[in-house]
């Protein structure tokens, strides 16, 4: 085989990656497409194949999961991180980077530790987020359908990644504890800042705190 | 005038809406569309005027304001909650119930109280946990170039609703204060509940949550 694509839930690629790449030649490119980075580069540190593995991480998906979700163009212009690139043999590396190319995607590099940290607070925490507020919304809403006939004001879009699936997203979360812990311990303690605000009723700084947070519309519009 | 539809911050609405009432006759139809409708309820309570004016919370809009976000259809099988239906004179009730349907919006009916603590954490909720997470990855990103690279994961939708009107939400978040705060507590216990899940490593009771999170597909599923 020329290349190996390791695609599953980050806690299961452990004794799996590292049997294949115990038994494939010279010339097969393994890369992962786990959303962690640091366990995976670590885990294979020493394996004496560590130059057939690349470490990536794809930014595209949908919360949905299985065949029935692909979709055509799924990675044209997404975000591609990969860590590490330099233990990657460098033909191999090359045979990955035209892959990416020719799938339209943004490549970048990033070192493992690195990763995790960022990705813990612009991917994870959406996820922990989306999720909580599902289960807050469900445990006050006992019927239904009030959550489904007021969804239209904004629930929907901000709860969407709470149906993605908890066999990928348990142990993700697990094995970036330490960087999404401290993630979640900000995001407390800006809500009961705002709670504080809202309580104290002191309209200016909470006005101020919003108009802050719009920079994210230029932040996301840079495209 | 037949119909005057009042459409302004929800803190504006106080010194306008009863001075607007002094002053129609009894044909016309005077109606708001505020996101909190207790405080406008008790406000208009003992108006002479009462009788001319409907509660109503249409359940539609972006995070976009001003005449440049109008869009088409944009009410077309959106939820619309009417308060105190009984208050208003029967005849406007019904012209406002011909309008209603005529854009093709689904109404229900709800009393002020029952409305502002359904929306608090539907809608409003969302709102502080959107928000929060913008303001949250704005602190640690100081690097502003890997939010929007990495934004693909998931961050862009869940953090869509702190593109909104700081203007337009500073006064809901007041006015909902009591209901607001609570919902705003019991997330943070979720999260962190969560966060101690994560951090002991309790990947069967965190696989059971998200499980049981993951019903808001279903609920949402409905139409």
């Amino acid at each position: 085989m020329d290349l190996i694509l390791i695609s599953v839930p980050v806690n299961n690629i452990f004794g799996l990656i590292d049997k294949v790449l115990d038994v494939v030649g010279d010339n097969t490119l393994v890369f992962d497409v786990g959303s962690t980075k640091e366990p995976i580069c670590n885990y294979l540190k020493n394996h004496e194949k560590r130059s057939n593995f690349l470490a990536a991480h794809p930014m595209a998906g949908t919360e949905f999961s299985g065949p029935k979700a692909a979709i055509k163009g799924l990675y044209v212009g997404k975000t591609n991180i990969i860590c590490e690139f330099e233990k990657t043999d460098k033909k191999l590396g090359k045979l990955a980077l035209e892959i990416f190319d020719a799938l339209e995607m943004k490549t970048i590099y990033m070192d493992p530790k690195s990763h995790d940290v960022h990705v813990a607070y612009v991917s994870h925490l959406s996820h922990v987020s989306s999720f909580m507020l599902g289960k807050t919304v469900i445990e006050k809403e006992k019927n239904e359908n009030n959550i489904f006939d007021l969804a239209g004001s904004g629930f929907e879009s901000t709860v969407r990644l709470a149906k993605s699936s908890p066999n990928t997203w348990t142990p993700i979360f697990l094995q970036n504890k330490t960087n999404l812990a401290a993630a979640i311990d900000e995001y407390v303690t800006n809500l009961n800042l705002l709670k504080e605000l809202i309580v104290e009723e002191n309209d200016e700084e909470l006005n101020k705190i919003l108009n802050n947070t719009n920079r994210i519309k230029e932040i996301l519009n840079k495209k």
